[in-house]
């Protein structure tokens, strides 16, 4: 197709290609979970929230002082993904990576370690696996941090310290769901040679 | 290493891993350009220069009504990243991509469009870009879109519309830059072989 046949989708078009709220109990969820540990932003959840059913996971954790819906600003940004998104409250960030450990995921923290990888080079990650994000001014637990399985980052080749945790999530939970689908196609040509 | 000897980094070790700001002018850039089309919150930009500087681009070109530094409010996200990263303004958008093509860039709108690419398979993307987002309402103006040399996409498997400006930037900036980052190893290992 040419440039010139380009058309930008319409509302209508973009809605069409989506997952109904209706029928969101089939929808193909990657085995990925969000950890919150102490964000405080009632604007950041609600974009995490959003970002999530984009990426459409299998739910969020929300730990410790972390706000939960229902709340308007928190609706403000999540724009309703507060619906299809799964997610439970736990009192501390420990118990949650205990009840995922039970369920058998990797606990992957987004911080910036001493042996962080970069979240581009991924191609060994398994699934399942929890994204653990901290608050905004001290980042993940250094207890949480010490005791998780990895730790990944985005690369940051500025002055700054770091991105917004809505933004790091968006980019580092992005390319965990790529990876798990990038998987899921190898397997899959695999089966049908086998 | 094992993980027990993992150690989060603290302020000073990451500001240590930094250009500092008086040392601006020898980062190496990346050659991506920022065009922000009409784009509304004063927040929204201010983030979307924070995550610039994370990427190290060459700068930020903001069109139409997209608000301008300084403001208070752009820089409670931007955090000093309005001093990092260079910035024009321009009437429209249309005359800041008329300026980008006469640099020599590609165009590559962020847009749901009938052939938009996944910003997950850029490895045949050209240098210079420069990756135009849009309003937060309405997105990149369709002929803009029509008129790009290319449409990317972060793919959507959820129940929602689309993705915050800001977090949508992110990725698919985060992308980009990877993608030159990835093809200057590839050179100088060809070069080295020469």
């Amino acid at each position: 197709m040419s440039k010139e046949s380009r058309q930008k989708l319409n509302h209508e078009e973009i809605l069409g290609k989506r997952i109904p709220l209706s029928g969101i109990e089939n929808a193909q969820r990657a085995p990925v979970w969000g950890i919150l540990d102490n964000v405080r932003s009632l604007y950041n959840v609600g974009s995490i929230f959003r970002t999530s059913d984009g990426a459409m996971i299998s739910g969020l954790m929300l730990c410790g002082f972390t706000p939960t819906p229902p709340r308007k600003e928190i609706e403000k940004t999540a724009l309703g993904a507060t619906l299809s998104i799964p997610w439970e409250h736990y009192k501390t960030t420990g118990e949650a990576i205990s009840a995922a450990r039970d369920r058998g995921a990797c606990i992957c923290v987004l911080e910036q370690t001493s042996q962080s990888k970069s979240c581009f080079d991924l191609t060994e990650q398994t699934f399942p696996v929890c994204l653990v994000v901290g608050n905004e001014l001290t980042g993940v637990d250094p207890g949480l941090v010490r005791h998780a399985d990895i730790a990944i980052e985005v690369p940051m080749y500025g002055t700054k310290h770091s991105l917004n945790v809505a933004v790091a999530y968006g980019i580092a939970l992005n390319q965990l769901v790529q990876t798990w689908r990038e998987q899921m196609v190898v397997r899959k040509v695999r089966d049908a040679r086998a």
